[in-house]
């Protein structure tokens, strides 16, 4: 089991191929990691491999996430490392749009990492220690025409990120997002044929994740960008 | 009175020196225009000046925003020029934010927005014409310590408006935001006597939304910023 | 004739539809107009409509550029607007590009720029006003596959004007770069019938270049952007 | 000894902390070392720590480079990994600069990034694979007052990376710049007492080339930046 200066882990949005493969080689580090999620319900395989514990939360709910850090504190779970994971998105013609849907974009995709990041530095704070990292998308710097929604959310995040690297990396709490840039392989989405390598590979991703969480602080990265090697950018 | 190819404008967000400065400018042009503001108490004189009318709204309230482009339809007002100019921020330690106040923020900084924008498009698609000009600030491309949620929502604006750009230029439609990179002067907020020209004049501002207003739609710009020439950047 | 701060303009890189627009719509302000090229030869057209004169002239070669602001303030035209328009490129496949026309892309598209632009300075420092204008590209701001030594020339020509741009303007010195993100209309290139309104139209990005030159200095613009309408961005 | 995808690796540019750094974390990964430099007199040390080769080589003159090259493959060492870490910056008054050192910026800055990686890619294409890392600045991504030629050089720099990143990344080379966003602590250069940790220290940097060496080929990096975590930015 390797060293790491970190013993514990949140990883919310829990559910995806990312999140699934961050927790697999969080565990290989010996670190213990809770999940959480709107639906818990398809996590006991993942949580059976890697020992992780699983609390429901809608992380745009502010008194979810009070709680879930409750929950997580009277465990000993409190976590060292947070990765905000989660995200919702409506998409379609511009003039269509429910703004019901988009508001739930916005609060899922970007008001819940506030929620979720908040609770976390409070904890971190005190400790001056600490990794928070935010799961970006290619919408995050660039938006896309008939997804103005998502758009937002991802922009918002990332405004969040950099607010709070500049603000906290001087406390001893490393901040960074992570641009995605490509669709992620998954059970569900398998590369097409004439397309091999050209979907994100969840494990590849991990990687860069795990250098980021072992960065020594003299020479942190705050936004790092991640595509498939025959990705067209 | 010079020529213009648009008669409509509509403010969203009155009541600052640089709306006021707006107003001025395109009534100069011979437009029509629509003040929407949470309070008009203090539009009086501005009405006076520019012949426009005051709507009262809260752009991040969707049946406001509607009413608001109802009032404008019967009025014969519905505008061909929209200026998304409102904002709201808290700032502070990140630890210490009031998650209700950064809710607001983003509503009322992005959320709006969107609903101000969608009523705009839903009447210029058919005519294929019209401009939206978004509002933003040096937050919109840089978080600042101690002010992540006034980051959220500018970038989210700006997400907003690269998107809306990237799906509406095609059908007719111009979108742009302008990066106001640096205070802006008012009757509150005089230059220190020791950094003269150190805030921007709202009548330079609004030459450059005149000019985006103006542009030929061969040549179309979807970002620009302003500053005064002695910020440093 | 309209009011003009300015009165003598230098136009780099002349020859093509966009330099012959901007020379017209200056001349139409009642601006002194100077053209320089490595070969004037085609130039006479253009002179006799505006009244511009043309000097010959390398930009990448330092007595080149020496001898034509000699020849202009000789002739009483010091340029007060300068506007580097000239580039060079040679692509590729990265493997098989010559380095010799590598060196010759880098030397004219930024390196003769450095030059203009230092002759421009000395004479304009002393007066606290002026304006310098670059030309950029999409190659600008985004690499381009097997377009490398176009991208190194546009890169270095953008960090130039910002380099510029910000020890400058409080001098008194407008520096900006404009992005031309597409192609330009002209007589050799013609838009395709299945994509009209696809190229930039030389008179509309002119527009913006005028803007620029007329923008009060309690808000400069250092960087802008112009597209057509349809174009994917 | 750890297990590495590659055997042989150039660092260009070697003298500095940053190169002698990597040099030794390549060298515990078992990696054979050669390392460029206008001038190798001081590199003995370095030599006997990591058992590299030292080759002279000025990387912005072509016969240089080819010689170096050639001279690599005769010593079975043609890199499998090259670092271009190889600089030259001259500053002052925009209008007080030497053209012949702003020449001599871009030329060893840039310039030399192309000649050196077009060799190298020339040997990678064959058996498409192949790692090359460019070392950028502050300067790559803003230019600062009084700094223009560095400006120049190193956004060139980046826009050579990111053409090469899309033309040779579906060709299995994989082609990253590093902004090293902050000064780096060295013999010649303590951080001040008074601000402790505000330097970079090069292993903290050299962990994150090897992060990019290591990196999977589906989630590949092409940007990324580290800065102190007390640095502003």
């Amino acid at each position: 089991m390797p060293y790491s200066r970190f013993n514990t882990a949140l990883i919310v949005g829990a559910g995806s191929g990312l999140s699934a493969a961050l927790a697999r080689v969080l565990a290989k580090e010996g670190i213990k990691i809770a999940l959480a999620s709107r639906s818990i319900d398809d996590l006991a395989p993942l949580m059976q491999e890697t020992g992780a514990q699983a609390y429901p939360c809608d992380a745009s709910k502010r008194a979810d996430v009070e709680r879930l850090f409750a929950d997580l504190d009277a465990a000993s779970a409190t976590p060292e490392i947070v990765i905000y994971n989660a995200s919702y998105r409506t998409r379609g013609p511009f003039a269509d749009l429910d703004p019901t849907e988009v508001e739930k974009t916005i609060a899922i995709s970007a008001f819940g990492g506030f929620l979720v990041a908040q609770q976390a530095v409070k904890r971190m704070l005190p400790k001056k220690r600490g990794v928070i990292l935010f799961t970006g998308a290619s919408a995050s710097v660039k938006g896309y025409a008939e997804s103005a929604p998502f758009a937002m959310g991802k922009f918002a995040l990332r405004g969040l990120s950099q607010s709070m690297a500049r603000e906290l990396h001087p406390q001893g709490i490393h901040v960074a997002h992570v641009v995605i840039d490509g669709g992620i392989k998954s059970a569900r989405r398998a590369e097409p044929a004439d397309k091999p390598a050209s979907l994100l590979d969840p494990e590849g991703i991990a990687a860069t994740y795990l250098h980021l969480i072992h960065q020594p602080h003299s020479a942190w990265t705050s936004e790092a960008e991640v595509r498939p090697w025959v990705e067209k950018f």
